[in-house]
């Protein structure tokens, strides 16, 4: 079949970013909506941390609604008529926005969940907030290829690549002290948690690498993979991140509240 | 009359899809608000089930939104002129990414209803969602007759069939042990939801099977019986069967609690 849907993707193409843009959409509005009304299955102490991961996927939901109508524009039938006009109209900037917004508050979830006394809790956001959103904003001039101070995209990679290995400190050596008030069941889920955020977090940079091959403009199979690659790391820091988080909450709500686990049949 | 609705469907064809997606959009849409509100109808231990099966229909309800208005954009009178430029535009991919994200919540809420101890809920759970994620997905490629990897749609369907077998075994023979528990009322209801589930599941291989004989592009009856056949489907799988889900809450709530069943009029 003719390319009918777009005049520079082909329709496989087009069909897989459109509805992997759409998936999340689905995705993150839905997590957002079963997490607001989901706080008050666990206890009070737990429920800021319910509500920050409902934020991050609320947030995550707009730029979806922005960023499916951003490529329909710029990729659509009715769009672009060539590969350097469209890669131009679609909007790059909301997954940097958006990623600006929502690491900083991943890592604000995942250390809220512990319940850590407050002095600790707050000397590790003061340091994980930052670097989370130094490692965004850094991480934006090489991927729409600025040479902003003339530095090219490799460059700007690496430096962004800074505050990415500091958290990672912060969360494998700093933080493992504070696990050992933890049972052995949030434990467990904590290490796995740590896991999914490195994993998925690893998307980013591999993707990154994968798109800086290409001069200036990718090829219709450089933006598939770039945005089916964004999108799932996505859903999975995002939402599935969101709800592993909620179990950690409802598992320490009954730890600490025989009457909680009771009622809610844990 | 002529054909003034469409370029490629008779009038009664384009109605017959036309309305049944907008039956499918209110459906959706206000089960979830009831539902959504409903939730505190019930003890605390079941409204859980109750929110996932709210999920389910919102999400399903975000699809046919836009299922509906891919429909109008590919097969109304301002859309394409003949049927083959129509059946690319209108989006295959919301059915199935509704599906992969609905079809394993479906199996959540029938296992989170009965309130089974948590090791029992989990390890079924486990095994339940990927079988029908992967059914899921194993189907997409056939349904849009792609011939990925070399395979053709027939094929496809068979490999679906596989986690969709593993699934009936689970509900039917590992499930049964859980359902001794049960009082005779709750026994009853889960045996039919359970039936419901496996009636409406039907549909999609029969439509598929339907709609298989057509190489590339179906006809306008074949439109209709597919859109119309899922739709009707689709409708009874989430809707009904989470105010199913609902009623059984109800009923164990008022089983487990003397005062709740005197509170509710039960």
């Amino acid at each position: 079949m003719e390319n009918i849907l777009s005049n520079v993707l082909t329709n496989v193409e087009f069909s897989a970013v459109y509805n992997m843009l759409s998936l999340g959409i689905a995705s993150m509005l839905f997590t957002s909506i079963f997490l607001w009304f989901a706080r008050d299955r666990v206890l009070p102490k737990y429920r800021l941390a319910v509500m920050v991961s409902a934020t991050v996927t609320s947030i995550a939901a707009y730029h979806y609604f922005r960023m499916f109508d951003s490529f329909n524009a710029a990729y659509g039938h009715e769009g672009a008529m060539d590969a350097v006009s469209a890669f131009a109209h679609y909007n790059v900037g909301y997954r940097y926005v958006d990623w600006f917004l929502t690491v900083p508050l991943l890592l604000v979830e995942l250390v809220a969940v512990l319940g850590l006394a407050k002095d600790i809790q707050s000397s590790l956001l003061k340091r994980l907030v930052p670097a989370a959103a130094l490692m965004i904003v850094l991480g934006y001039p090489g991927d729409v290829k600025s040479n902003l101070f003339g530095l090219d995209n490799s460059m700007w990679g690496l430096l962004s690549t800074i505050p990415f290995l500091y958290i990672l400190y912060v969360l494998w050596f700093e933080m493992s002290k504070s696990l050992d008030k933890q049972t052995e069941k949030v434990r467990k889920m904590f290490l796995g948690l740590r896991l999914l955020l490195i994993a998925t977090w690893g998307v980013y940079p591999i993707t990154f690498v994968l798109s800086m091959n290409s001069a200036t403009v990718p090829t219709g199979m450089e933006v598939v993979y770039r945005e089916v690659g964004y999108s799932i790391a996505d859903i999975l820091a995002k939402c599935l991140f969101g709800l592993i988080i909620f179990s950690i909450a409802r598992i320490k709500s009954a730890e600490d509240d025989k009457n909680f686990a009771a009622q809610e049949g844990h």
